[in-house]
């Protein structure tokens, strides 16, 4: 990001500020159309006046940033409700096939298999017709697009189709998947097209950084929307997409995702579901007492539990990828079939789930909208002492079975749910893990929960057993740790608040999250770290919780020592074997290979073009029609006129529109700039060779001439021609530079160069010694030096690294020694243009004798 | 940040490394102690041999983060309860005082205005003379701090006692004063002050980067564990404190906040204050219809007026303190008397609300404690159909007054409150204002609830009656929004809902707290940013919230073009005309005044160093026995022999100890180098020489010779040697040079160049265009930028800066005319060590004819 677009940013202001000038200038005298109208003077002539104004002020307001964050919240409520409402329509249906068919077994169970397989199957060709991108969370892709990294196609209208359709259809089968991944990429999907949409009107639109500020507001109102929850929603998306924060950008989130929660919320009282503003899954446990100190042992384990647990449900879900990767006779399979593996998948978690089936003892029927409403259920399930006759009501009916009890229920149901879902998020559609890893939780909190209530069945507080035992509350704190743990957050703890609208259970949810947080942690990456390696996709991985060691390692031990650089002072045929023998995409820019004092950073494509430019057709042509002008002795050379012309410009007034565009290739530049600044009286005597130009400039149509002047090289011609060119030392006038590329010094501890890397949003960084370029460290060895250490444990601090250390000199020395080179080179080659110095004899008197 | 600690950073690693690998050799046989209790056969050898073996695990657990989480957690939690508890002390005997003498209404008012008075006059001049620094918030300086400037003595022992027993006195007293930010200070300086007492057992404690992290974690213990909001306590504590926060660092603030907020509760229930651990104001609100969705507007015009009302507040209270300082007959009288003005307001305050006097309209008696107990309260208070008969029970007794209603007596409140509290945050004793805007806040969310409970009786939502208005949710809802307004955070929502216990209320919460910030950020900073001004220290404004038109200026605008700088090959006489004409504390190094490439920066103690080292009487002395000895002319010249030595030192096996320290002054250094390497045979010719140097090594006590040899200098000859001194050219291989200062371009936006300074916490820059030095910009140029733009609405997009822009010429220009001097001058004067190029004239051709 830092490199990037200091270039771009610095013409965007500039244009801005023009435009804006332009504005200015016309506010003033903003009667125009009022005048026309009062020539009209109708009846409606002031209401059209007062109507166009408001149209002008509100067309100024557009541009404004919370103008945009509230139409995002809005757009995203009623689209999330939209998905919503269809997604429960789905299973609605679902629910009513099966129950309409009761009288046959297995006609239900044909009902039963066949809507899921089809609703998933259709999911996963819709998006990979239409969008691939759409496949999967979203959130490991936005977190690497919010780190800078252009991802193509993932923010296109087609993928926010795609998305939407493919999620509402896997959801709407009834699988354990989730949603709120695929809403943050929705989320940002809608807010670049509706940042595309508004620039229509205003235009701060296009602006890099605030887009990158736009779409992380937009990820909290996907979090936000999802569960209705705009804190929760603000800090989890913070947590999971950002390594740094701008506390400045952290009311965008909370503003759009407050909107767009009222709003979700406001469209469910008037659909007359609820009578006012409620929490989505809401308890009613006790407020007076609402847990006991004695219970926080469960609490805790029930946290270390989830820690291990999330851990293992990401090892799980990254195995079962990479055995499908792996096994070729299988991926070779379903490379061919592609629809195959998500029918088989949902085929054999629909038959395990068939409630007159297996799913009798996993509460199969139940949603998990509905597994969650009950397992948040405010009443003790297990039988004890008084409460021996409570019934199990409603949808709380699915957890009882026959013969056995709801200890083994809940047992079936964590196991079977838990491969379940770490199989179903792998099948390729657009679907998420946070839900059901939460539906997990909350089923193993209430495992602990009813565990605790049927051991202490008159609560622990002896002297007072009015107060019992709830299980419902440990199942909010399971919800919250075991998601917390899969995702590495600890913002789960405010989404179960808000879900619930209960903030009785803070410390114990705040406990267990914590915990389940540190265990997972120092096992797994999170689950979108994880995602990130197996879809190679850029990133740089965090410190670990003790990451003591990497105050030790330093940049010179992890640094690429041999690179490549251009001088200044270089030929063509440098820059071409540079660009043979290395794959950098930036090319550092040195003084001169002796000094090696860094002067900035070409891209690797501007070396390309320069290249290009130099060996170009026309060019060539030039050359040659040169040659043949020549022959005629009669007029001065083109070349002569062509140089002379661009030296003109970069020296006076400059060809600047060549230059506002930095990012076009170089190549179209040399024939359009004698283009703009022919009139100076060159046309006179340069008629042919002009025309020439000007043909040249339209490259997509070689004109006749230009194909009958080309043909008359031969091609051992075209080789010596090349040969030559290529002697010639490099002009970097039209070249884009980026003038001060980031800089380390080989001092610098991996600590500090992680935290500048994710900062800063960088992908590489010289290292540099007293302004010499030294090495250069990218975001690859950075994270090799990273993950080499932290799998290495304990006492064994720099793994792979001491035996550079202990190659290369101590660098106290080698800075001085730098230094003292320098300024020796200094001593003995004076620079041609500064004044010999007279004091010499003074300084060698006491260190050359 | 970024330059400064770079070289420290290093070095700390270096040694640290060192030191591990001898541990790491120590730990392979740690049988040591164990083998000599092999010899006492006892009985509790096995036993001894455990605790042994247990301390040493626990020693080398003590550098671990979350021991040092816990522990600070524990520590605060304890001091928090204590402080609470004398708090509650000293409030309890004001009471009982005043209840004591009712039968004397002069007795009871001089009881109830003495005691408040005696406490703040002793708090005033206690911290007066122990520590001054504890004075205030405490916030502003920890933001400050954080950004990496050291402010000396904020963080000792002294200011902590200050701070504590200040506090404690203060808000016993009963004054409307708040403790939250005192209290983020007192955990930061505990957790300073822990660090230390911790880095007796490890090693990890001295690293200064781990103590900036160590700190914002402790920042978020204090809130944490004042409120016993947790979540709340590090989302205020990062949007207070912080511009850019590492998701990293995240856990440590949960972990502290979270255990102290824990344990603080416990002590509570141990006290057998509470049954078990609730909110601190739990409230009661009804759960299945916390409010009406057309109750919204009033909430609305809730957070809209606190934001006005914050503004108003933040402006008031600056206003009285520029007020006191501007009027000098004031400030000198108050100069002369410090306790007087405490005192003065103390008396003011307390005899306004002294409960039989003016203080019956203001319910004078209560606590601010037992006032927010009574707002948060269930019921409503205005007579209304039904509860005419509703008797103001307990301490609710104090807002009714027999010759008014309540709603006089809240107005009468929110209006005194106000400009009392603004006034006693000016106090000199340490007290934060939050506390004291949340009650204003939650009276103000009162009325409007009461006034919407007497307009609609029977509640809005006509259908079903049942549902009345709650007020008590009203002023949850005005308490967040004021502070929010006051603080300029959103986070004061979440503090609501922990300190409340209910989240019922989330959404006109929210709404409220965006709207008070939105409407309160556009008038003033926030109360924290306020003080940082009115202290004047080191700070970057914000950038506000619509802040386009910093797209639009540049680096180039606001950056000092007229710099001074060290070359490469400049004389001592350079450097002392340098410090002489400039104030900077880094100077930038440049390779030569006509190529201006930057080397890196050079601390301006450094050069200071360099010049006394140059004329040093060490130095002289040396001369003079040189030529004395040089008279002899039978031995070599000392200081050839010194020189040989230092250059042997720099260039082969280098004086390490010397550049290991490289903060120490190089005074020190050049002596004590050949008194580290004589043995080399240099003893035997040089042994006078020798002695005297060693005697100079130890520079406190000047031996009788130096005495001797120094008068025989005249000062005429001193200054000619001087003289002679100052035209040497500089030897910078002492100094400490960083190699990597932060570089900007000139077209890097105001924006850019904002969010750089703030990520890195940097206070200057250098500009510099392909390698080149051209400016500088420094925090005051930056400030100066973003004020006068800011300062200056609408479509005045570049007020002060425009003209810069049109005196220089376009930047495109200049960066290809900069790179292009530069390629000429390679063309036209190549180095002398390289190969002259021979295809010169293939260049020239095109570009010179």
């Amino acid at each position: 990001m830092y490199g990037r677009y200091t270039q771009d940013l610095g013409t965007f202001a500039k244009d801005e500020a023009a435009r804006l000038r332009l504005q200015e200038g016309d506010t003033p005298r903003p009667r125009r159309p009022s005048e026309l109208l009062e020539y009209t003077q109708g009846r409606c002539a002031p209401c059209r006046v007062c109507a166009l104004q408001c149209q002008r002020f509100l067309i100024s307001k557009v541009g404004e940033d919370w103008v945009f964050l509230i139409l995002l919240g809005l757009v995203m409520a009623l689209v999330s409700w939209a998905m919503d409402f269809a997604i429960a329509t789905c299973l609605q249906a679902q629910k009513w096939m099966y129950g309409g068919l009761d009288t046959n077994v297995l006609l239900q169970y044909m009902a039963w298999v066949t809507y899921p397989t089809v609703l998933i199957t259709f999911s996963a060709g819709f998006t990979q017709i239409l969008a691939p991108q759409a496949v999967g969370s979203g959130i490991p892709e936005m977190k690497t697009i919010l780190r800078g990294v252009v991802l193509k196609e993932y923010l296109t209208l087609k993928t926010f189709v795609a998305k939407v359709i493919g999620l509402t259809c896997a959801l709407g089968s009834g699988m354990p998947l989730g949603k709120e991944g695929p809403f943050v990429h929705i989320a940002s999907m809608c807010a670049a097209l509706l940042s595309r949409f508004l620039s229509l009107f205003g235009g701060f639109y296009e602006n890099e950084a605030r887009n990158i500020e736009m779409l992380a507001a937009a990820c909290a109102v996907g979090v936000g929307c999802c569960f209705a929850a705009p804190i929760g929603g603000v800090l989890f998306s913070i947590e999971v997409t950002s390594t740094f924060f701008a506390v400045r950008n952290y009311w965008r989130g909370f503003l759009a995702a407050t909107f767009s929660a009222f709003i979700f919320r406001v469209l469910a009282v008037w659909n007359k579901d609820e009578e006012t503003i409620t929490a989505l899954f809401k308890t009613r446990f006790r407020l007076d007492f609402p847990f006991d100190l004695q219970e926080l042992p469960a609490f805790a384990v029930i946290g270390i539990a989830s820690g291990f647990g999330g851990a293992l449900f990401v090892y799980l879900n990254r195995k079962i990828v990479q055995f499908m990767r792996r096994q070729k006779t299988i991926n070779r399979f379903l490379m061919k079939k592609r629809l195959l593996f998500p029918a088989l998948v949902t085929l054999i978690i629909s038959t395990l789930t068939f409630p007159p089936g297996f799913g009798q003892f996993m509460a199969g029927q139940l949603t998990q909208k509905d597994t969650l409403v009950t397992l948040f259920d405010n009443q003790t399930w297990a039988k004890q002492g008084l409460s021996d006759e409570f019934e199990y009501l409603g949808i709380l009916e699915a957890w009882r079975h026959p013969r056995s009890n709801v200890f083994v229920t809940l047992v079936v149901f964590i196991l079977m749910k838990f491969w379940m879902s770490a199989l179903a998020t792998t099948i390729p559609v657009p679907c998420g893990a946070f839900m059901p890893v939460f539906v997990i939780g909350a089923a193993f909190g209430r495992l602990v929960g009813e565990s605790m209530a049927a051991w202490f069945p008159d609560g622990i507080h002896t002297e007072s057993n009015t107060y019992r035992i709830v299980p419902g509350g440990y199942a909010v704190v399971g919800a919250a740790a075991l998601s917390g743990a899969v995702t590495h957050t600890v913002s789960t703890a405010v989404i179960v608040f808000e879900l619930t609208g209960q903030i009785s259970h803070i410390l114990p949810v705040m406990i267990a999250v914590i915990l389940a947080n540190a265990v997972a942690q120092s096992l797994q990456p999170s689950l979108y770290d994880s995602i990130i390696r197996i879809k190679k996709l850029p990133y740089l991985p965090e410190l670990g919780w003790g990451h003591h060691e990497k105050y030790n390692v330093r940049v010179e031990d992890i640094m690429v020592r041999d690179i490549r650089y251009v001088t200044l002072n270089c030929r063509y045929r440098d820059l071409q074997q540079v660009l043979h023998s290395t794959k950098m995409k930036n090319l550092p820019l040195v003084e001169s290979a002796e000094s090696m004092i860094l002067l900035g950073s070409i891209e690797r494509a501007q070396v390309g073009a320069l290249l290009s430019n130099q060996l170009s057709p026309q060019r060539r042509l030039l050359t040659l029609r040169q040659k043949v002008l020549s022959e005629d002795g009669h007029r001065l050379s083109d070349s002569s006129i062509r140089f002379q012309i661009s030296t003109e410009a970069s020296s006076g007034t400059p060809a600047r529109p060549a230059l506002r565009k930095p990012l076009k290739p170089a190549l179209k530049r040399v024939p359009s700039s004698p283009a703009d600044s022919p009139p100076a009286g060159a046309t006179d005597h340069t008629g042919i060779a002009l025309k020439s130009l000007f043909c040249a400039n339209s490259t997509a149509e070689p004109t006749e001439e230009e194909m009958i002047l080309g043909d008359k090289m031969t091609p051992a011609e075209i080789l010596e021609w090349e040969e030559q060119q290529l002697d010639q030392l490099v002009d970097f006038s039209s070249a884009k530079i980026d003038p001060a590329p980031f800089q380390l010094v080989e001092h610098t501890s991996l600590h500090k160069t992680h935290t500048i890397f994710s900062l800063l949003g960088l992908d590489h960084a010289f290292v540099t010694s007293i302004g010499r370029l030294v090495g250069m460290v990218s975001l690859k060895e950075l994270r090799k030096a990273i993950e080499g250490s932290v799998t290495a444990k304990g006492v064994k601090v720099r793994p792979p690294l001491a035996s550079f250390r202990d190659s290369t000199a101590s660098t106290s020395d080698a800075d001085t020694t730098a230094l003292r080179q320098l300024w020796d080179r200094h001593q003995h080659h004076p620079m041609p243009r500064e004044a010999s110095p007279g004091g010499d004899d003074d300084d060698d008197t006491p260190k050359g004798q």
